[in-house]
C-alpha cells in the first residue's frame, strides 16, 4: 500500500520552532482550531450517530451520551451489527456493567460475558447478526484504496501517516477523520481514550456488537488489531468516565454491587430520533491545514504557559477536534 | 551521560514471541507480577507517603487517597514544600477544585489561581517554603551518577533506557521504580495515568506545591519538563477520577458548582500518623529480572486474549506494579 502522506503536516514538524523567531506568544491548539474556517469542518450524518441515554444522575441529572460510528472500511461488519441491534431497540433496559479505572467502561446485558453476573438470564439477540471474521480488525491498502479512488475528490483525505515513531505500528496518523495504526499492507483504527469498541470472549470470537465498551484511561494500545473498534464518544463523556469502579473481577459491578449499574433507557440511532431531538456535531478534516498546524502546535506547544516543547507526540495526545454544531440561521451573521 | 541500559529486557523486547515456540498460552503480565518473590518487591518509607483523607461520599463512603513522593534526586524542593505544608495541617480544609474530562484532577485552595475563585480569600502560606527554580524539572546525569555511586550496591537499579521510539524524549524507561524521560544530560519524570505534579502559573514561576493535580486521562507526556512531578497516587486513584468533571474555565468547578468541590479532611505525612494508621504498600523494583519480564510481556501480549502481539509499547502503558504490602507473621507460612 502506499502511503498517502500529508506533505503539510510533515513540513511543519521537522521545521524549526516559531517561536524562536516571533515574539508574540504563539497560538495555542485550541486558538488555532478555534481559528478553522466552517468549510474545513464536516458536520456529521445522523447515520453516523448513535444516541445513549442514561438513567438520570442520583441529582436528576439527565445523562445523554452520543457516538460517532465509524465509516468505510472500517469495521463495517459489526456497525450493521450494532444498527440492527439500536434498530430493535435491543440496548433498552440493559446497563453498564463495569468500569475499570483508568480502562474502560464497558455497557450491554448484564447476563452476557458477565464473570459477576451468575443467575442472571441471558438477553437473546434478535435475528439478522452476522459473525465478523478477524481479518476484519483491519483494513488492507487495496480496501482503502477502492473507497479512497471512488470518493478522491470529494473531499477525504485518506491515509495520513504524521508519528513514524509509533510503538505499536510501522506509523500512525489519521484517515478521514479517526486515528489510526499504518503498516505496509493494512491500516487499523487504534485505542485512543473515548473510542468505542466491541468485547468479545477469546478468539476465534469477535463479539456482535451487543457488548460496547469505552477507553477511560491511558490508551491500551496493546488492543488494536485485537479487538474491533467501531466508533467514539463525541458527547457525555463525562457519564461514563465519572461513574463509580466496580469492585469485581476485572472492574465488573460485583453482585453484592448490583444496584450501581447505570440503566440504559434507550440506544437510538440518531437519524431514527425526530428531528428536533437528533444530535449535531462537526469533526475538524483532517486533510486540512488547519488540521496540520494543530498537530504541528501539539506537537511543539510554544503558547504561553509552556517552556520546553516536547517535539514530538503520540496519536492518542493529538485528538481529532470534535464539537457541537450549532446552525448558523442565514441572515443570522 | 552514560545510560545504564537494562540488558535483560532489551534482549527479551528483540527475541521472537514465545507463543511461536510453546504450546501452553503464555503468562499474562499480571501472572508474572504475581509470581515475583516477595525480594523484588520494596516496601514504601512512610516517610515517602502522603495520606490524603476526603469527606466521604454521598453514601457514606470512606475515601482515602495515597500519594508515594518521589526519591532523590528528583523534584526535592517541591517535595520538601509538600512535607512542610502537611506537617504544618495546610491542605487541611483545603478541596478538590478542578476535574478536567481526560486531563486532571486537581486540589488545594480554591481562592487560590482558580478562574472559578471569584470573590474566594487565598489562603495564606506557611513560612518556610522554597522558591524552586525551573532548572529542577529535570536532573542532570552527574546528578543521578552522585546518588547512584552512593546508594549503588545497595538494589537502586539506576537509570533503564527501555523505549527507544519515544516521541517526547531521546528515550523512555525506569529509575528506581519510577517512568522517566531520558537524554543524553538529563532524566526526568514523566506525565502517566496518576502521576501527581505541582501546579503553576505561567513561567518563571514552578509552583510551591500547594496546588496539586493527578493525571486522569491520557497521558498528557506534553506536560513533561514544563511542570514538576511529585509523585503517583497508589491508593484511592478512583475516588478522584470518578469525581464529577466540573464545567467552569479548564475543569474548575464553577461558581454555581461551589458545593460540588470535595472537602479535605486532612493530607499528612504517613511517618507522622500513628503506626497502626500507616498505609502499607510495596513496589516492584525496576531492576529486577521479573520486573524484564512483566515489560517483555506488556510489549508482546500472548497470554489467552491476544492473537496480534504489538511489539511495542509506550512508557505510560507499562506501569510499575503497586499494591498493598500485607505483613506475614513469622510463622504464618
Amino acid at each position: 500500500m502506499k502511503r498517502i502522506a500529508l506533505g503539510a503536516a510533515c513540513a511543519l514538524l521537522t521545521a524549526p520552532p516559531l517561536a524562536a523567531q516571533d515574539e508574540a506568544p504563539a497560538l495555542s491548539p485550541a486558538d488555532i482550531v478555534n481559528a478553522a474556517p466552517q468549510s474545513e469542518w464536516v458536520v456529521i450524518a445522523p447515520e453516523d450517530m448513535l444516541v445513549m441515554t442514561l438513567a438520570p444522575g442520583a441529582d436528576g441529572t439527565e445523562r445523554t451520551v452520543v457516538i460517532q460510528l465509524m465509516p468505510p472500511p472500517f469495521s463495517q461488519g459489526w456497525v450493521a451489527n450494532i444498527k440492527r441491534l439500536a434498530q430493535t431497540g435491543w440496548f433498552d433496559g440493559t446497563s453498564i456493567n463495569r468500569v475499570q479505572d483508568n480502562y474502560v467502561v464497558q455497557w450491554g446485558d448484564p447476563g452476557h460475558d458477565n464473570p459477576e453476573g451468575e443467575g442472571l438470564e441471558k438477553k437473546p439477540l434478535p435475528s439478522g447478526l452476522r459473525t465478523i471474521s478477524e481479518a476484519e480488525y483491519t483494513v488492507s491498502g487495496e480496501a482503502f484504496e477502492r473507497l479512497f479512488a471512488r470518493t478522491g475528490p470529494t473531499g477525504a483525505a485518506g491515509i495520513q501517516a504524521v508519528f513514524d515513531d509509533d510503538p505499536y505500528a510501522g506509523a500512525a496518523g489519521y484517515a478521514d477523520g479517526w486515528p489510526i495504526g499504518i503498516e505496509e499492507d493494512a491500516v487499523w483504527p487504534v485505542h485512543c481514550y473515548g473510542m468505542v469498541g466491541v468485547g468479545r470472549n477469546f478468539s476465534p470470537d469477535t463479539g456482535t456488537g451487543a457488548e460496547l465498551y469505552t477507553v477511560i484511561g491511558h490508551a491500551p494500545r496493546h488492543l488494536d488489531r485485537n479487538i474491533a473498534l467501531v466508533g467514539r464518544i463525541i458527547g457525555g463523556m463525562e457519564h461514563l468516565s465519572s461513574l463509580p469502579r466496580g469492585s469485581g473481577a476485572l472492574g465488573f459491578y460485583a453482585q453484592d454491587e448490583a444496584d450501581m449499574r447505570t440503566p440504559i433507557l434507550s440506544l437510538r440511532l440518531a437519524s431514527e430520533l425526530p428531528e428536533e431531538e437528533r444530535p449535531l456535531y462537526e469533526y475538524l478534516a483532517t486533510g486540512t491545514q488547519t488540521f496540520a498546524r494543530y498537530v504541528e502546535a501539539r506537537v511543539n506547544r510554544r503558547d504561553l504557559f509552556f517552556i520546553a516543547p516536547a517535539g514530538g507526540a503520540d496519536i492518542c495526545n493529538v485528538p481529532v477536534p470534535v464539537r457541537p454544531f450549532v446552525y448558523d440561521e442565514p441572515g443570522n451573521q
